[in-house]
């Protein structure tokens, strides 16, 4: 069960739609919220009916299309125009034409924009904020009233801003939302507003962060430790400027370090996946650090950490990752050397004993390549190959390269064509491929497919979907090694090879080839990879060339 | 001036490498050093020394390399080994050997880590801190100790965590670092425990926070609060899992919101300079909506605050974006883009008038090039040819480009040539040269400086020094578009072109002839640049193709 007063509010749909680079579909709203409400979210802020056309048309299929098993639908729009009669006001109307339980309204609490932006006076501003609610909740609505530049507002003119709330209060607002519209403000001073707003009011009041000072969780926590039980946050803290509250953390931070039931751990085990859908429909990039829900939130790099992690996880993770629905991950570095070699390889689904001398190759074969430029943390795959070696399960190789050669053209204007031809032996037979791309890259991976998809029918799968280059020393320019990275995916799931060269399409090259190894000697893709040793007489090595 | 005593210490190069997918060279490493010493860090922790072979590196040349204004270097690594000599233990050794003023040793400071990770007993670990610390202090090292999982330990057996502290101060640390390494706390717990630890111990205090419930910068300003006066901090928060404190937001707020000065207004004005120019080492992805220095920090989108910021920028602006070296942008109009290329161009030497036509052009070229994939921003020759166009200031093209052709061949094993030609028109006579190399930019510059170097000398002190190839979009893979940057320098001064296309290749041969044109075309090569419009007929355009 969770706390059936505690009002975990997402305007993911609203205000979080003015992140730079967001542009929601009504499709994508009505996808968003499903996600949102299986993580046990209490209300979903659906927009602003009657100000963006979008937003009315999402309010109107919703009420066919979106069934929700916990959320209820808010529509959010402002107070009614100075020196006019709310119930003719076209935009209150259009909040109840969206038909809605819950409409969210905002007003102004602090003074001086009062005069400044709204350029009403005070008296008409507490008028509009009381006849507007009085009428949304005559209309059978709840109502929520969102206190826009509280905190500024209080800072300069505490009466007033407190005069807003209880207007609010009294004309049947449901919660005052405190809001940090600048999101300027550190979590002390959050606090002691919202304690004292209570206090001077009785208002039930809620919190509307904004990330400005990197402190919008920080501060929604403070405003819940103040007594405020509403809390206003958005999917990864998408906003504008620098985001909102980040809804997933503030869910997580409730629940497991406050013991606050504001979702039940079964929502809670969801999050992770609920934070990806997410992703997957707004397409901004997620960060991988963020708490929680991030794909590196639980992702262990240093020697120090991963010798430790052996002994037990939790001496380098505040929680356990699949409470939230994410999971543990070692890199490979040279920083981390055997323990994270043999952390890594039991995530590949190799089971390696502690001190083999296996993993102790295999460490210093990384440490060695690393010193080189290579780099494995995000080269799965490129990691995998050279494990199996050490575990001396490399099979016989299953083609052989003799030659390949890309040339590049420009005859005239941006004419440019790419021809790749490689010559490689299947079986001891030879075959000559060529392949045409928008790139040496591009142009050698689409040769590598026309000569090997015939015989190894898994590759067709194989796509490439990144490609990156650096320099590794910035003293030597185009003399010196490149390193390439590059990520494949087969559908399902990706991983990542490394190549390092001389020459940047020799690196890119050995990069393609150890994508097309990994995926040639792996029967079945899905992890856990199987063992070659395990497959092969009791480790005999059978290491070709 | 700055508070002398506050302790600004920056960990990027050490804990902020845990990062997933952060690989820096020795390069970038003494690079990021730099740009953090700009931005009026007090210390930089280096590495590891004799724990990761590329730390020792840097130490090594940071001696010879390294010339620092503000900061000191601080040399990373753990106490003593249980049961051994401190003097002979080879990773205290390496701490001086690797020859830094401020040497920061971790320590466990959880009585059930030493136990369970340190397999020890708790007299030991006390003797461990109380003999490396003794130890290194008598060798003239001003020395902090970093206590471990400090927080968790002060939970489970405040006395011990407690004896660790007194300890560490008692040998001479001058500092003593509370780490919230799982990064579990909320600041109400950081701030109660920082006191209580100052209050019995009367040591002097740092902070390190991670990132795992979203509020390290709030934790650490709690510290703060409470009476730490060092704050440890990554740019960006780059670090392991969900990262360390943002040290570029904790400057902002404590300048702005606590009116500590613990950097100049000057540094502080640079912050955003540095966060790009780290981004650009690292190449991890930078967060938009990051906090002051963030590209979307100060970006407005919604109507609603786009028509309140015409009457003042400061309605929903927390502070003056150009304060922390950042500026606004509405997303609505082109205003942002129109004075950020003025801005540029005055940068550059031009003197150009507000709202002139040639602005606003240049300005929408910019907007449209970047919607395509261009990056101005460390390109600075490709902008100033692109503003020079719409000066009018083009001169006559000194030679035309007909046609050029690059091929990678690969016979056996490792050996990979690559030849470029190239087929030119100098003053109207046809020239053809090749160029041998280890990649196609390599050989396509080789073959330039072979054709062009003759008729304009001052190319022979061009200098390819960097070079990096990003696809753009993550999901067609080879097929996207690509953007190159490549870094010149001609021994005095390095400048940056910038070249995007469907071919890796022809992207590349855009930023190289911009290189080339950006040399050729200017007889002098030291800033500013003189202006083309002050130098032909008064702005008569004389641009060619």
């Amino acid at each position: 069960m969770t706390e059936r007063d505690f009002q975990l509010y997402d305007t993911t749909l609203r205000d979080g739609t003015q992140q730079e680079g967001m542009a929601l579909t009504v499709d994508d709203k009505l996808a968003v919220a499903r996600h949102l409400d299986a993580a046990g979210v209490g209300f979903i802020e659906g927009g602003w009916p009657g100000a963006v056309p979008r937003d009315t048309e999402f309010f109107r299929r919703a009420r066919r299309e979106l069934s929700m098993e916990n959320a209820e639908l808010a529509a959010f729009g402002a107070t009614r125009k100075p020196g006019t009669t709310v119930s003719v006001d076209p935009q209150v109307r259009a909040l109840l034409t969206a038909d809605t339980p819950v409409v969210t309204v905002v007003a102004k609490s602090h003074s001086g924009h009062v005069t400044s932006a709204l350029r009403t006076n005070l008296a008409e501003n507490l008028a509009m904020v009381s006849s507007t609610v009085r009428f949304l909740a005559h209309e059978g609505r709840r109502v929520f009233l969102d206190a826009e530049h509280y905190f500024d507002g209080y800072r300069l003119n505490r009466p007033y801003a407190l005069e807003v709330v209880r207007a609010a209060a009294d004309a049947g607002a449901e919660t005052v939302v405190l809001c940090d519209t600048n999101g300027g403000c550190l979590p002390d001073e959050i606090g002691a507003v919202v304690a004292d707003t209570i206090a001077a009011t009785g208002a039930r009041v809620g919190i509307h962060c904004h990330d400005d000072t990197g402190c919008a969780v920080a501060n929604s926590m403070a405003a819940v430790d103040a007594g405020a039980d509403h809390v206003q946050g958005t999917a990864h803290g998408y906003g504008e400027r620098c985001g909102n509250a980040n809804l997933f953390t503030l869910v997580g931070n409730l629940v497991l370090k406050r013991g606050r039931r504001v979702v039940t751990d079964e929502q809670l085990g969801r999050l992770g996946e609920v934070a990806r859908a997410v992703t997957e429909l707004t397409g901004v990039r997620p960060v991988p650090a963020a708490p929680y829900v991030g794909s590196s939130a639980f992702t262990h790099k240093a020697g120090l950490h991963a010798s430790a992690l052996r002994v037990d996880p939790d001496l380098y993770q505040h929680i356990d990752p699949a409470a939230v629905g994410n999971t543990m991950r070692t890199l490979v570095s040279d920083m981390g050397g055997r323990s994270s070699v043999e952390l890594k390889a039991r995530e590949l689904g190799y089971r390696v004993e502690a001190g083999s001398p296996e993993v102790a190759r295999a460490a210093a074969r990384v440490k060695e390549l690393e010193s080189r430029g290579y780099s494995f943390e995000t080269a799965d795959a490129s990691f995998a190959l050279l494990l199996r070696e050490e575990l001396g399960g490399t099979p016989a190789a299953p083609f052989e390269v003799e030659s390949w050669k890309v040339a590049v053209t420009r005859r005239s204007g941006d004419d440019v064509r790419t021809e790749a031809s490689v010559r490689l032996r299947v079986d001891g037979v030879p075959l000559t491929a060529t392949g045409h791309g928008n790139g040496p890259v591009n142009a050698l991976d689409r040769a590598l497919h026309e000569a090997l998809d015939p015989f190894f029918p898994q590759l067709n799968r194989l796509e490439l979907v990144d490609y990156r280059v650096r320099v590794l020393t910035g003293e030597t320019g185009s003399g010196a090694a490149a390193r390439v990275l590059i990520s494949f995916h087969d559908g399902e799931r990706g991983w990542g090879t490394v190549g390092v060269g001389e020459n940047t399409v020799a690196a890119t090259w050995r990069a393609l080839l150890d994508a097309v190894h990994y995926v040639v000697a792996d029967d079945a893709l899905p992890r856990p990879l199987v063992p070659f040793a395990a497959d092969t007489a009791a480790g005999t090595p059978a290491r070709t060339g």
